[in-house]
């Protein structure tokens, strides 16, 4: 049983006037039960919490959940709408950002008598705030960034293909313990770069060009997420430029992050610098998002984010400045909210490398 | 624009009298348009396609994607919204098995006039016969199977732990060109063969022991699906026993194979076998799943399936006995279904080997 996650379930029942939530989305189930396998359901109601797994998984629970009942199930849906019936359940509260309209249908229909209320909003900030257990992954998978970058960095040179880079980054993670990687990497070289979604290529990397690497892995289901931009050989001036712009942009975003700052201030800091410079049609992304147990999860730092930093929160920093047919700058780093600022869990150095 | 999958579509407007068609899966928008990122909508209207997608995959779209129209969007919502209303349509079928509760309020808030229809069984055969270009990739990714597992073999032995057999495999594929692990590959040795989702773990294997292999890997966007069960050094009369039944399951489950088969007659094969031997309560799971874009997809082969096998269609075939605490045998190749019979994918050989 996760503490702060029931303390956040006990205030939602309350403040939504129900009687039960029921959870279908992994990520929250192991956030708030413990469990790692894929298939289960979590309910709650107050002061009790309940696992449903089906027999592959029945033995796993038992040493994993922590939970007040875990009961196997043959058929996941008859289970719920046996122990709904079973509680005499009114109002029951669940993910509308996972429950399928399909899988509406049969909750509805085969439990008639409940009130269902789709919850979306309301969950966005469960997990958002990381307890120290939680940062100790955090920082043990940003740990297992730097440490692969420093181990493939020798292989970084003309003539090898961003795929290969991509690759030993990858085999360099997991022999390290990382779990899988965090997303598809990206690895962009010269106008590639250019693309904010320049997965790996059989491109070869040439003199003259920058690169961009964005990867990340995956320590008991925390991610990391880092990118590095370097410069392969002698670059012109104007990527020269604008790899300065982007590093200030990020310096600049994190010498001013703080808890109680809103969370669309701080993409105006790094994106007005930007602009300032000139560049603002170039960064055409949010600057960054939350990490955990999901790569992308809230809070969303942009422009439209309407929702304040709480101490505790983890966000990535990462502005980008992408000019088309010449190449792109990305730098970024993933930063914990502290009482004061915030605190680096990725590590790679950001000043300007030249390989 | 995919013939067979348009045929599909307008087959599916006469029979539930559709306007309108929109798709959010992103296998159902790969098989009908060619796209391969990560966010697009893809629409169908008699003798009208139309994709959209964000700045970010524009160019990709362009490119890749074959369709009468390609919109690019700032906010997707609105942009189905604005297409919808353009073309003034009555009825609009969508993915009930994809489309979530949240979404589902949001379309409907913004396109109050549509008359929106939840589509689930209707939907689910429309990937399942397979074209000779998708068999040419399901051919390539079993082929990728073959190579790697043989690359891997001489690994095997006592002493290496599960983790690193399923490492050194994952590599070996990635290495010939294998774009991702299908699943998480379960390596799973002595009586952890008896969990049928014994996923790697750092457990060395010993002499006496069944090794249950179960991977895959994707070849632009299609999977290869099978498993070996080994014999590490000489394994008692018990598990030789178990392991010449399910081989026996499988080759009679194969033998019999062909259109016109009812899916839970061909499961009954293998299980009828089983039971007859005295081991039908070790084995839980259904006789296999289709293969295609996704690694489980339509048609399930199970006790409970009601549909019919097809020619072209892709399915695995994969009894299994499991003893708790001693250990288990799964066997398992991907077959297409031939106007005869069927024919194997996947083609490392599955007779007794003891190393």
């Amino acid at each position: 049983m996760n503490e702060r996650g029931i303390l956040f379930l006990d205030d939602l029942l309350k403040t939504e006037q129900l009687d039960g939530l029921l959870f279908f989305s992994l990520p929250n189930i192991r956030y708030l039960s413990g469990f790692t396998g894929t298939d289960g359901v979590f309910f709650y109601r107050s002061n009790e919490t309940c696992f449903l797994t089906d027999s592959r998984y029945i033995e796993q629970a038992k040493v994993q959940v922590k939970a007040d009942r875990i009961l196997c199930y043959r058929d996941k849906l008859q289970a719920i709408s046996e122990l709904l019936a079973e509680t005499a359940l009114g109002k029951v509260g669940f993910e509308a950002e996972i429950v399928t309209v399909a899988l509406y249908e049969r909750l509805r229909k085969l439990s008639a008598a409940i009130d269902w209320r789709p919850l979306s909003r309301q969950l966005k900030s469960l997990r958002a705030v990381k307890s120290a257990e939680e940062l100790r992954l955090l920082r043990r998978a940003a740990e297992l960034n730097r440490q692969a970058f420093e181990a493939v960095l020798p292989l970084i040179k003309v003539g090898i293909s961003e795929h290969d880079v991509a690759l030993e980054l990858e085999f360099t993670l997991k022999r390290l313990g990382g779990e899988a990687n965090a997303f598809d990497f990206i690895v962009a070289s010269g106008a590639r770069g250019a693309l904010p979604h320049g997965v790996a290529s059989d491109k070869r990397l040439a003199g003259g060009e920058l690169l961009t690497v964005d990867f990340g892995t995956r320590v008991e289901g925390y991610h990391s997420d880092e990118t590095v931009t370097l410069a392969i050989g002698q670059i012109d001036g104007n990527l020269r430029q604008i790899f300065d712009i982007v590093l200030e942009a990020h310096d600049l975003a994190i010498k001013v992050l703080q808890p109680g700052m809103a969370l669309a201030e701080l993409d105006a800091v790094a994106r007005d610098f930007i602009n300032r410079k000139g560049f603002g049609s170039n960064f055409g992304h949010g600057l960054g998002h939350g990490v955990g147990l999901e790569i992308h999860e809230y809070p969303g730092v942009s422009p439209q984010a309407v929702d304040t930093l709480v101490e505790g929160m983890v966000v990535t920093v990462e502005p980008g400045v992408y000019l088309p047919g010449r190449g792109g700058v990305r730098i970024e780093d993933t930063v914990v909210v502290t009482a004061t600022g915030c605190e680096l869990l990725t590590s790679i150095p950001k000043t300007f490398r030249q390989i």
